[in-house]
């Protein structure tokens, strides 16, 4: 046990950080390869890139046309303000949160040995001293703000490459989808290698700065660095809520007055809310989803590094077997790196038939790949046998069994991807039957899309069983975490085809707005229905991720809350296990009620102003965009403080008043019953809005006869549509962040419940 | 410990059968002052009974009109057809299945020490000798197809009740709604008599019949009796998914092609799928129901009496406190006796206004009533001070715990009824807030219905988990039953205002057909409303005490596989809570996909007769109502296997290859998740529907506001209410018996599993 690594430590201090300095290169030099479209003719373009005076125009018709190169400038830039604009206003609330929870963190976890500043005995090794729980206060509020300050820069980060891209891919479409699909696709990969480099980065800076106070004490260590998780997931939570709510207030509103009443085509420049809805893409789909991945990946790594710091790897100091966890993400990200030439530079896009499956090998070329990589990293970076910490006793775990781990991870993820792909995707035919249910009206297509959504769970649910059965064998909570990790190690591509939806869906925004020829519509709607498939697959994804992350963290909090067994048939667990359980519903019912009353302001709104304003609907005069984006920003920064503090609060009141074993109870339960909603939810809205997208392609002689637009068929999809937007985009997405953020904060404050929790049971 | 009761055996052995006997006499009495009520005059009754030539006429409008009599007498005997028909049809499938499942039970019991017929030292008490497992086999076989006998007969005479009762409703509706109400309340109660009363009667004399051969080892008499429950509830399966795809399938069909298609109002003799949607009611929401509470009854029962036998009652043979969740049962029929009085003698309903508060009354006088009944119950039949067995311990407990125990249950059982009122009801403001998203169309509304649904859970759990832990706290797995016996206490009641709701609604699609007039049919609609309510207070209970059966089964059925802990930080319990979890989405997936593909065929076939018969839509020519009756009930037996496979075959499936802490976790995890939905569903559809009622009626000026019928906001309430039928009728409640079913089967396979279960860890 425990005989040396292949890797030395001194190679794995520059391997992490060259990888994380890659990636970042990488995704600069996709930035430029974006930004070599041009926007502007020097003084119109509103942004300030200044400088260009030559447009890229070559072939087809309307390319030399310059008054729509600043249309889409301007369009662009209205977008990118209103979602800066935002999402700084998001931070503002946000931020004074954060500092309220740091000084909360700050001081239940100082509280716990008494803001004594002593060394006290290790927590596992009482031979040994650790630093005291006041020191263990202290970083982990300083990790818990990094965590959440890495994260608003990746949604940020995120949000503006995005609306840098998504004109940019509008003008491209005039020459044809591939050069389009390029851009939007070169664009997803910056903010896919931004993320994962900087996270990977931050951390292990994090790591290094603290461990000069900590020195030899990597349980305080480790467990201090617990809190960039809860940072990550907290500013996470806020995000993917605020965010949720934002664009689906400003897509449900517009849609219903525009499409429904007032009979025009979605991104119609004369509907006052078309701004406020292409600004919902950016600052929910792409700075909500980044944020969330972020999350999952800080909280996998975080629940694998505490685990493995009172494992041997710990115990005897092996840096290079600690940092295991962080070694796979490097190497994900130059496995990715080589992903993506796939389908940038080795082959090319042509047609429309060829989006998808690009996109899918994307999927199936990182995996194969990185199972590879994760075998080399498994063989040179681990001892062939080593132990690890098992809920009190020390489990011998085997090299390849770790490998084993991390691999079936990273495949049930591309598992869940394809089935996800299979439920969502209009060339299969769950969603052609859904579609077809359209004619009889609107109420079967909400029965047909409810129970293919709760169809949708059972593969995936067994994929995610498998994996937790076979890593929770072989090396226990550590194994779950880093099963999570694989899964996680290709989100720089899983986040560049992610982020690849918004971006083509605002450019037929862009591409209608600025009344761009019918073909070219056509193009972006391809690239834009392949992205609706990908995005349910990238949800997919933080799903079945963060069921895995949560997972380790509850064993990570059991570990450290000295918790041997949680016993469903005591009533204190059980009647944990049963609330937490209906916590997701809770959630979701707040945040979908949210989105209908928002929605419900801005129906009002739009219709004001289609009543009030002469010529709009004429096309004579402009709407008033901007008060559109005032009601979606008023709406979602109000909407999100309930269900964000029923979130933040449950874990507290729960460890306060019931105690670890109740908490431990609400953590699976919620677990259990969410991941399910998740999934259905997000399944259930893709396939809604193929559904209305495969009847409006009538590419088959089935979906023509649903169709065409306007039929009672295309109007029964429009409302399934509308309906799912809500459970896709909002409540759907944001239970990953439930279910994780309530696991990692009850694995922060731990040690505090574990010594002051359980007051009801204690006075009665 | 273990001083004698005040009640003595003998007391006991009287007070059961004889409390039975009034219950059935008072339900007897109920239906001659139902019958009164002539529906005939001699001759034209196709259902023959004959002898009556004067027809109680007095004092309306049309009272006095034979050929309204006889028109209502006709389609009542159309309705009572087709119910009988199908029940027929099911019970054949369902009966090859039974017998199927009787040979399973024989041999898989049998097997466990090898078919040998010699004692055996007993499992609890090893100084003593007990029956042969192969004895347990055989009389567990024999209760379970008594307990599918009885529960047969309970749903029968329920639909048998409601039918005789339907037309007789309209006609006295003639008269006031005062008369029309106590016409369907004292059919109600006949049935909730009939059942309740049976159930106790065949139970009680079952134990004694098997006394016979058992002598005193009580430990396998109560073990064996365990196979009643198994047998109601795996009746109540087939009753409850077949009636409700039945039912739903013809609503939906009807109301698609009927009220959204052709503009004609519901229960229109033209629409041919009109006598399969109130057959419907009968199969569906009566003997469906009917079976379920008899099923939760005789489990929860069973349940209590297997865990009795092996703590001191069983021990000391102390044959009073043995047969204590008898006593309370017993009592329960009393007192519900006594509260019905309250509703049909001692007040008088004389307005619209008054008709729920009169059936809240019910709910609050029984439950207030019971408490004293337990209270006296507990102390006349009960030691002071006795053990329960607890996981392989005995537990001391009180009696005054014991009576807290029932107590809290009934209660929870009360808020819970309250809870379902305020969501469900329109005279509160979330069904009005519903009602007011249709302005908006029906995507709003649909998301506010699906948020109302979901947020409606909160306070039911929180009241079935104070219950969970009072009770678990004072007496273990015995407290968690009796608490579900005394949810169910008042079961005769509960089932009485539940089955007037579908009896009212009947009564209203036969004054339409009869071509009634319209304030009649306005008494009728007031009638059916209320209905809806109390529809979804009976499911709330249904479900109520389903999740405490359920609890109290897995308890019995851990203590029975021999294992101590079911610990959440075990890959095989983890991976069983998982999946489990799942099983409810998957069960409704299958359900909902049904009633949608068999309303399809619905609407299909009733197109078909309106465009190819001439006539039909002027009302010239009658439509081939068989033929939908037809469609109906070949797709609700074709329908009802695979969702019945899926319960039936799971655990089995994973007690064999996965063992009996998987098969624990499994359990736990249905639990947990499927509560949550059927309670959201069955609210979610309550909710719809009366929104859409509410725009009918039109009572408010908000209300007029959105009406009247057939406009827009009316069309969209129309559609929330069609998606709404498969989740409160089918899917909902039949998730109740999903964990019910599955509990009850571990339990009574649980010897098997223990001794042959867990292949597949066997193996590798």
């Amino acid at each position: 046990m425990g005989d040396a690594t292949l890797l030395p430590d001194r190679g794995t201090e520059i391997l992490i950080p060259v990888c994380a300095v890659i990636g970042i290169a990488f995704a600069l030099v996709q930035w430029l390869l974006v930004a070599k479209v041009r926007l502007s003719n020097g003084k119109d373009y509103a942004g300030g890139r200044s400088g260009y005076t030559e447009a890229l125009i070559e072939e087809e018709e309307g390319v030399s046309d310059h008054s729509v190169v600043r249309k889409c400038a301007e369009i662009q830039s209205a977008i990118s303000e209103g979602a800066t604009s935002f999402l700084f206003t998001e931070y503002q609330y946000v931020g004074i949160f954060m500092v309220a929870f740091a000084i909360l963190i700050f001081v239940f976890l100082g509280s716990v040995e008494g803001f004594s500043t002593k060394s006290q005995p290790c927590t596992y090794d009482s031979t040994r001293m650790c630093k005291p729980a006041l020191a263990t206060a202290a970083f982990s509020t300083l990790s818990f703000l990094l965590g959440a300050f890495t994260s608003v820069v990746s949604g940020f980060l995120g949000m503006k490459i995005a609306t840098f891209a998504n004109a940019r891919t509008t003008l491209e479409a005039r020459k044809g989808v591939g050069k389009a699909f390029i851009v939007a696709f070169r664009s997803g990969a910056v903010m896919g290698f931004l993320l994962a480099a900087n996270g990977l980065l931050v951390l292990y800076i994090a790591i290094n700065l603290f461990k000069l106070y900590y020195g030899s004490d990597w349980e305080g260590l480790f467990e201090a660095i617990t809190g960039y998780g809860l940072g990550g997931s907290s500013m996470a939570l806020f995000g993917r809520v605020g965010g949720g709510i934002y664009t689906k207030a400003a897509d449900v509103g517009a849609d219903l007055v525009g499409k429904v009443e007032r009979n025009i085509p979605e991104d119609d420049p004369r509907n006052p809310a078309v701004i406020a809805d292409n600004v919902g893409d950016n600052v929910g789909d792409i700075a909500g989803m980044g944020s969330d991945l972020f999350g999952s990946y800080a909280e996998s790594s975080c629940a694998a590094l505490v685990v493995a710091s009172i494992s041997s790897f710990g115990i005897t100091h092996d840096l290079t077997a600690m940092l295991y966890p962080l070694l796979v993400s490097s190497v994900g990200i130059l496995i990715c790196l080589l992903t993506t030439l796939f389908a940038t530079d080795f082959f090319e896009v042509k047609a429309v038939e060829e989006i998808e499956p690009a996109l899918k090998k994307q999927l199936i070329i990182s995996t194969v790949l990185m199972t590879f990589g994760i075998a080399i990293v498994s063989w040179i970076s681990l001892p062939s046998t080593f132990t690890i910490f098992n809920f009190g006793v020390q489990k011998e775990v085997k090299s390849w069994e770790l490998f084993l781990c991390v691999a079936v991870g990273l495949w049930a993820g591309l598992i869940i991807g394809f089935v996800t792909e299979y439920y969502t995707s209009n060339a299969y035919s769950p969603v052609q039957d859904v579609a077809d249910s359209c004619r009889t009206g609107a109420a079967t297509n909400v029965i047909f899309g409810l129970a293919l959504g709760y169809k949708s769970v059972i593969i995936p649910i067994l994929a995610i069983a498998v994996s937790i059965f076979v890593s929770f064998s072989f090396a226990a909570m550590y194994g779950i975490a880093v099963a999570a990790l694989g899964m996680l190690s290709t989100i720089a591509t899983g986040l560049a085809i992610d982020a690849y939806g918004p971006i083509s869906d605002n450019a037929g925004g862009i591409a209608e707005m600025a009344g761009m020829s019918h073909s070219i519509r056509e193009r972006t709607d391809a690239l834009d229905a392949a992205g609706n498939t990908t995005a349910a697959i990238g949800k997919g994804f933080a799903i079945g991720s963060a069921a895995l992350v949560s997972l380790a963290l509850f064993g990570a909090f059991v570990s450290r809350a000295d918790i041997s067994t949680v016993d469903v048939l005591t009533p204190k667990v059980f009647i944990g296990l049963l609330v937490g359980a209906m916590l997701p519903y809770w959630f979701s019912a707040m945040t979908m009620k949210s989105v209908g009353s928002a929605a419900l302001k801005m129906v009002e709104e739009v219709r004001r102003q289609f009543n009030t304003i002469p010529g709009l609907m004429e096309g004579t005069a402009k709407p008033d965009y901007t008060n559109c984006v005032k009601i979606s920003t008023d709406a979602s920064i109000k909407e999100m403080i309930p269900p964000g503090a029923l979130v933040m609060l449950t874990p507290l009141i729960v460890g306060i008043f019931f105690g670890v074993e109740t908490l431990s109870g609400v953590l699976a339960g919620a677990l259990v019953s969410g991941v399910q909603i998740a999934i259905s939810a997000s399944n259930t809205g893709g396939a809604w809005d193929n559904a209305k997208k495969y009847i409006e392609a009538g590419a088959s002689e089935h979906a023509r006869a649903l169709g065409p637009k306007g039929s009672a068929a295309h109007k029964a999809a429009v409302i399934g549509d509308t309906v799912g937007d809500p459970l896709k985009d909002t409540s759907g997405p944001s239970l990953n962040i439930l279910i994780k953020l309530m696991a990692v904060e009850s694995l922060v404050f731990a040690p505090f419940f574990a010594t002051h929790g359980g007051l009801l049971f204690k006075i009665f």
